[in-house]
């Protein structure tokens, strides 16, 4: 383990519960400790109590004055403006200036931004993407997510707020709606929820038998799906070819506009190994552009999954402070 | 008229033309000069036509150690191997080292990019992006070209290739036939040969009168589209409003890849004014997400479009060299 004066603290803050590690250069978490996101809905109470836990934790470990700053991944959180806007997922509404107020209350330096961006920094200080200056970082979980590194630095666009790949709308007749409020956006087909609707469809349209036809619509998760798919369910394996076309289409797109040497998928969809990533592929090289093929390697994310969060704020904080 | 030490020159190859213009800081065409891309099938030697072109020209001006170096832009110039690769348009074939082979012919400074990433140099440098660190421009003419500027920086991808808008695939299924060989993107609809595609089927499918069925097909140009839409005939119209349409969902795409402050259009189609203009920003509205709506202008090039190419190349030299 290597104690060198670059910790960092990384902190994920989730609508449920917020992580709180300690990072080494190497992307090692030496001490992890949660609390809840709920546990008041005064905002400035709870800065309080997380910047009390931060620096508990240092004096505890005996880090003291060898922490070189805070790294905060959350949703909706903006990086240039160090506030967390509208997260539709979080007790506190409107503007939430969480840079500044955890600041002031831990008098460390303190820098932010949202969930997929983190991610993002987190591959490529710790993961698959270390020595790369173009790649992306998709993460698929109840949404879809993405990072976008360009030139070695993090696509913010000029209101920090870019790189929404989720809702690039790929269905422009009678697509899904979405939670944004529009139709036939990515995330409404290559998501969890996005998949359990496919399965849906294709059980109410198709005859097949399906394992999944056990399985309650409103229970339906897409694990459910993936463990179907694995034991060769035809209708599961349909939604896995589904969702990998979709994605596959969208990600050749991204290839033509942004160029990356590389896209990493992260998340529980992503964890699905060959099932989504073997028509993902196939499906990306079909509609690639022809200068494009080849060029972009598709692979799954190399940090752990349940520390993605933790690890990509570190990683911000690493890479920023 | 600033003639300050800062002269460049700028060079736009075209398929038929290649035009050689001393351009000053303030984006003034001191001098221009157009010679034929076509005068000798040998590459080697149509370099050194156009290096002693370009010596003369500096010589005969009272130029002489007053430019800085030259700017190239070039149909599919990359601008990280000075070379332009495979051009459809170009007599020369397969991968030309231009900027190696006129940097030796000439003793001065070359530096080259696409046609479409110069016309965002030139917009950024002499146009309506001054000052703008997030911005795009889309060049609107045989097929659809973009440049894409993020945080100051032209963005290249990996290999030199990004932004290459034209080819993102907007119909996945039943999509036109493009010219890359696939089927779908969004030049096959928003260029000029695209919104001709686009009256044929309207005229073919349509019962409406249109004064564009006095006008052959196969003699049909944006230029005769355009016309009639001023002139209040319901097809053409309709094709411009078709049009709008796709690229205005590409935009809203893009933005929220990207979120620019700004997306140029230049080219023969952007000239159209408000007949494309007022549809594109109405489904532009319509189409983009919450977050980035009205943050990003959409306008008209602010470059003179019978120079946009030698301006951007000059702008390419002044930004680099």
């Amino acid at each position: 383990m290597n104690l060198n004066k670059k910790l960092v603290v990384g902190i994920d803050i989730g609508g449920t519960n917020t992580e709180i590690g300690i990072v080494n250069e190497g992307g090692d978490i030496l001490f992890k400790e949660t609390i809840s996101s709920r546990c008041t809905e005064n905002f400035e109470e709870f800065i309080h109590i997380l910047a009390d836990k931060i620096l508990e934790i240092i004096d505890n470990l005996g880090f003291k004055g060898m922490v070189n700053g805070i790294g905060l991944g959350a949703p909706n959180g903006n990086y240039y403006t160090g506030t967390v806007e509208f997260a539709p997922n979080l007790i506190w509404k409107g503007v939430l200036p969480f840079v500044a107020a955890l600041k002031k209350a831990s008098s460390l330096n303190v820098v932010m931004t949202n969930d997929a961006n983190a991610a993002a920094f987190g591959e490529g200080v710790y993961g698959g993407a270390k020595g790369m200056k173009h790649y992306v970082v998709i993460t698929l979980g109840t949404g879809l997510g993405s990072g976008i590194v360009c030139d070695g630095k993090l696509l913010y666009g000029h209101d920090g707020f870019a790189g929404e790949l989720g809702h690039v709308i790929v269905q422009e007749e009678g697509g899904r709606k979405c939670g944004c409020g529009r139709y036939g956006c990515l995330e409404t087909y290559v998501s969890a929820p996005g998949i359990v609707k496919t399965a849906i469809e294709f059980l109410n349209n198709l005859q097949d038998d399906s394992v999944l036809r056990n399985v309650s619509p409103t229970k339906m998760t897409s694990l459910d799906i993936a463990e179907a798919a694995q034991n060769n369910d035809k209708i599961a394996q349909m939604c896995f070819d589904f969702t990998a076309k979709k994605l596959a289409i969208a990600l050749a797109n991204l290839a033509a506009i942004t160029s990356p040497e590389a896209i990493f998928l992260s998340g529980g969809l992503a964890n699905s190994g060959n099932i989504l990533f073997k028509p993902l592929i196939n499906y990306y090289n079909q509609y690639v552009l022809a200068i494009f093929k080849g060029k972009t390697q598709i692979l799954a994310s190399q940090l752990k999954d349940n520390s993605t969060g933790l690890l990509g704020a570190a990683a911000l904080a690493q890479y920023e402070l």
